[in-house]
């Protein structure tokens, strides 16, 4: 999935330590201070040729996002996004793997803090990647309603974002403290919850 | 509350204009990109007249984020942060005034996703911020439990994790697209089913 038609194996190997040189670079500094010497130094390489493969600090911010998301989608069904139920398994599975690549993960979350500031280059992305993962979330919740015969569920959209949020959340605070927040399993707890709240509705214990 | 014992009014007042305007700039750029000289003319100061007011620009990024707790507190409760039950009413309220101030919320997104850099002056302003929230969070529930003689609650410091971890990642996905994303709505329900799935625990939908 991840080959580019016609790139030879030598350029590939390359652009893939290129992009782990960067995904540390950005996840350390931020995509402001990380620049594309340091990269190059990591690599071995000239600025020039950072430029070379990926044309520009822009692309190569982009191109570090998107593996992230390719490692993901082949780590765990190497063709594509489960639905159904299987979604929310996915999702906690990805939250496991997360928990074992620090780095990715604080790549992630300073670029998607970045991504809400005036013209970021990756303002786009996020904003497409949080919408298309809502609608994934949304239809998944359909298709388990209409396999177990639910027909009164809660709020689907708001438990879509929700689940989204958690996980960048606790993203966050595991980052700033491993021993105090499990990553893998404060997710899994928190998307059960979200899910159970969805599928079974209840009174709200905050009522007066 | 905000008062500086010994500060004189006009001097408060300044200091509350200088905060806002850095509220604003690091808002909309981050705090590498927005400089004290744009914070400046914004109030029709001089950059050495800010460095008068708060010694540096990590001060007064700190204080920005003070600031923004500073007015949680007094809007809602005017002395202290409730517990028990009323704790997890006034997190939801937190998200209801935050829907109408985005600017603050934009400032907060970015310095909180910054802070995971290495080195960042924030970094231990959200570090010990989360973990005393957490450790609050913990505590209401202990005191519902004790309240509503609930003795086998589930994972409460996940659940404690979950809650401020989907509250800031809402704010994400808000700020991205706010007609897509109903922030205050969102909170509630995503809190309420933590809440729940903690005072409540039940088998998990995902079991295979």
């Amino acid at each position: 999935m991840r080959k580019k038609t016609g790139a030879r194996p030598e350029t590939l190997v390359r652009r893939n330590e290129i992009l782990r040189a960067a995904t540390d670079v950005f996840g350390s500094k931020g995509s402001v201070n990380g620049t594309l010497a340091e990269i190059a130094d990591q690599v071995g390489m000239t600025h020039a040729g950072i430029l070379h493969h990926f044309g520009s600090k822009t692309q190569l911010l982009l191109e570090v996002l998107t593996y992230r998301d390719k490692t993901d989608v082949e780590h765990f069904t190497e063709q594509h996004i489960p639905g159904g139920i299987d979604l929310f398994r996915h999702l906690v599975n990805t939250a496991i793997a997360n928990a074992e690549r620090a780095g990715i993960v604080q790549a992630f979350v300073v670029l998607s803090g970045e991504s809400v500031t005036a013209e970021h280059p990756a303002r786009d992305y996020f904003a497409h990647r949080y919408a298309t993962l809502r609608e994934e979330i949304v239809e998944a919740f359909t298709q388990v309603c209409e396999e177990r015969g639910i027909t009164d569920p809660g709020p689907v959209r708001h438990a879509a974002a929700s689940i989204l949020a958690v996980m960048d959340g606790l993203q966050v605070q595991w980052l700033h403290d491993p021993s105090a927040v499990d990553l893998a399993e404060s997710t899994r707890f928190a998307i059960e919850a979200i899910v159970s709240a969805t599928l079974h509705p209840a009174a709200s214990d905050l009522a007066e």
